[in-house]
């Protein structure tokens, strides 16, 4: 029996996860879409799928068991409460909610309801690179992690469109939230510098330098370049006491030619991945069909929300800005693995 | 609506494609299955599903819509026929046949029938990284290819039950397959050289070295090692007119430790292409839903069977043995891709 | 004719450029050697050689040409002016000497002398992978270069004799001489921050993460570990505008075993730089033999002394600490590459 | 005191030592010199060199203790007798000679001699790749070795002055002495195969197969290339019994752009081998100066040309061809490593 889902928003990753849940994975259905263009929701709406005028109709109808949110941020933390009001598991893209305060009323309503209900679209943590880097990680015999290397290299952004706060409180949030994962700790205190701009992007202040100050003393040191052309270069590279792990190349053809040995860097984040989204739902779909959730948790999303907070004050005052959370709830106890 | 499948054979390979049908892949049911080891069936069938006493009992089955065999090997050719002749598509591992002469009835039978019904599981040609290899090779922009390379390495075979006929008969057919496939091309002849014998394997005689004549005058030549100890480590290469293509490392992460800096070695066949074999059933249950079959066909298991003899005579010869291909019908004509 | 050369200091690193000098390079001849330990320095003195009592004997001997100061810190600035006081060429190991007063004396000396004399012991410019690495950076082609990722893996220090301060103050200057050459720029500020500690090193504070702030705007990211047990490991990665530059691995045997496909890493600096430290004396027999100097000069030593002193303040403060440098002399205009 | 040499043969090779013994190397100078282009000699040879009118007269010259041997090939043999004759070391370019009994004559005189006079020029050996990659096989702890592959690539050859025997005759040689050296063993048959011609060479007979057969039973398997346009690709690979071991990718920067992930591929055999041949004449320039020779042996050089002329053979045979040598002498006894 499969599991019956309504998406919500049918922009570019609406539509890529409403392919992926319709023709790659197994075990769920889509059964109903909303989206403010209902003429595009139209087009693209699988045959049978019930058509809903609004988020809370689609939340609210019989036939969805479980929630897809892809709409824009800003709606996320109503549409959220909504799913959990009516006890529906749910995946919601990042940004979880868009401010603190929003982030702890999600948090709240969640723990109210007694039983995770809400997955956050991280899907780097379904990456099966950054699996076996923690895997190593946590394996221990490197010795405790220090120091942790990331770099979020992309092509390029669109111009005009994505900002200069956009690498803190949009890009940054994967580099934040894989580090939280990969080394089982919080985030203290955040640092930002800004190197030589590159002229690449014109205006745009690029790239950035972040340190995350870790609860336990690491520090993970972030390279965020947004206009670097060559590709979408992700790397990741854990400096412990005894050794180092790191995430390997993709694993593209071997090339000897006029421009050396070589191998292909992936084009873009849908390229590098794709197998993680994948996994991701396959994963949301298993948990939401036990009426609860998996992986990101509320209390991610919360951590995502704080550190793109103190990364920006932190640009402003150049100084270290402290990222302090309120209490674990027991709910949250094993979701950072 | 899902394809309804029935199973022969519930060995170790059977055993993993009732798991990958019924947990990781979509649209496909297995409805019935059948094995000479009626306890087994039983104990391992997955809910719901018929247990037939007979292969034959199942093909003819009407829940069944499309079968796949994994008994052994001298049992296929009838249940080949079998299928066929009630139409049905069906995926058969490996070999296909055990004689040249079973490959040609079988074929004849196909060909009769007027559409492709069978799929041999070659699972190589389904792995990422020999699509992107063949990719390369057929983008053109590095000349044709006049060697390619072929290393099979395997950790370790049981003594005594792999005897010093089976790199020839049963390993090298993955090697000789993608070989045909990544050149688009035909073997004409073979020859088969044995170095200085591994102290690894006994009596057995390993490593081998074979060399495949291709029609447009391409040489594959082939390393087989089954006891090399240290794991499944498959490489291809290509040299082309004007630059090189190779099968990369497979992406474990890079660890630098007292060992060295390096990366992790599949331990066997299963860890280095469980991707390959979900994808291989992905694409045959797309085709065998709509009655027919893609992928490696029937006249690819013809060319195994042949290959395979040709080797075990050029072991016994010291010299290059023909292997003579009837003309190809029409039926097969787009199968090499 | 060969170029007459005296050695002051025979310890570790005086030693081994008394071999290099006697067997591996031609064109020079050490004809002179001063040790406070007498009774060491007769016994390793090549055939020959003249036993100066002093520093100051072997400088002002007549059969000395040019001189090597292989002595301890705090004597290098005495035996530095005395060189430039008879107009001797001299290499001086580093550091060339222990206070920003000191180097200016020197600086001072040299630029009154009217020509370089000096050359300081920075072997790292003198390596072939940096070489090719600065090539690729000034070639342009890749763009402006806008971080500096260097990484400094040392697989074990002394305990007790290696302090807290030593990262900063001996270890940093290879990467920050390093840095100015390559980037082509200079050091305007300094930030120090301290990641979890490594049990490795017991009390050792370590590692260190050190960010330079270059002239340009460009940021040096520094990793500092002197404790990581499995090497002596040397990273080096220029992210520009349009592309990243690295150095390679060292060319090892690709070895694949039961601990992966691998590559041993260097165990210490000299197997490391071995060849750096021969060519870095080629050049400087060149360069003496014409009464002159090349390479790193006064002018790099006297950066190497502000950033450590800077970098301590700035472990000290937590802040950035600012570099500022006299203005250039025309006698150094041309050194920084 | 440096070895005072005399060089046979100004061309592109002997200008190149000339270079390497003047200005590179220690312990050595060049104080005569003779080529059949007497003016060509004046313009090249070092100030105070002898011009000697013919190689008899050079070998003879007082001033002259060893000689380096650059004439063409069929010069060789009168050459080297005469350096025999008269006592004094000399190093030969490769081919030594050009027929099997010319380099008897040659063996035989200086096994008369009593005492190793002759080194040929294998520069091969010298390289500190293949020099680590035999460390680890000699080591043992991969087991035996069971096949070598040997790649030899080049970027191209002159058109018409590079004949299809060439690859055998020409370039095998070095493949065929490293092999004997790697794997301390002697070739004891041959075989040759041509894949698919490249269009790259025209009429010429490019890429080549050779298997060549150790006494031991080990296979090498060797592809040769001169025409493949991207660069100088030199490989070799050894299958041992629990492991494999390759030389690495020579040490070029990483980088990162629209090409990929990428290192360069040496242009040409001078740029790949450039520190080995400095290292053949260190060596040879110590053997010499003790009145004797290392490395590479007449032995080693009778042993070229008889794998060459069996290469031959075997490429009109299409078969097996037997190399059968002379019992060893004593005096070559050590000379394989």
């Amino acid at each position: 029996m499969s599991l019956q889902v309504g998406i919500i928003g049918l922009g570019m990753i609406g539509q890529d996860h409403l392919r992926r849940l319709t023709h790659t994975l197994s075990d769920v259905s889509v059964v109903a879409v909303a989206d403010i263009d209902r003429k595009r929701a139209a087009s693209i709406a699988p045959a049978g799928a019930e058509l809903c005028d609004t988020p809370h109709a689609l939340i609210r109808s019989q036939k969805v068991q479980a929630v897809v949110i892809c709409s824009w941020g800003p709606a996320h933390e109503e549409q959220l409460l909504e799913c959990i009001a009516v006890g529906k598991p749910v995946f919601c893209e990042k940004p979880m909610v868009t401010s603190e305060e929003g982030a702890l009323r999600v948090m709240d309503a969640e723990v109210a309801f007694g039983r995770r209900l809400v997955q956050v679209g991280f899907m780097r943590r379904f990456d099966a690179d950054y699996r076996a880097l923690k895997a190593v990680i946590d394996d221990g015999s490197l010795g405790l992690p220090l120091i942790y290397r990331s770099v979020h290299r992309n092509a390029s952004v669109p111009e005009g469109l994505y900002t200069s706060e956009m690498p803190l409180n949009d890009t940054l949030v994967h580099d934040a939230d894989i580090s939280r994962w990969l080394l089982n700790d919080e985030i203290a205190g955040v640092e930002v510098r800004f190197p030589r701009r590159s002229r690449q992007g014109g205006e745009l202040r690029d790239p950035t330098i972040v340190l995350l100050h870790m609860v336990s003393g690491a520090i993970v040191d972030v390279e965020i370049s947004v206009n670097i052309e060559y590709g979408y270069d992700i790397r990741g590279e854990v400096s412990c006491e005894t050794g180092v792990a790191a995430l390997p190349n993709r694993p593209a053809t071997v090339i000897s030619d006029r421009y050396g040995i070589r191998q292909a860097i992936p084009a873009d984040f849908r390229e590098r991945f794709i197998e993680a989204y994948d996994q991701e739902f396959r994963e949301w779909i298993a948990a939401a069909s036990q009426g609860t959730a998996a992986g990101p948790s509320v209390w991610d999303g919360y951590a995502a929300t704080l550190v793109a907070d103190a990364a920006l004050r932190a640009a402003q005052s150049g100084r270290r800005e402290a990222v302090s959370m309120k209490p674990k709830a027991g709910l949250y106890a094993e979701t950072s693995r």
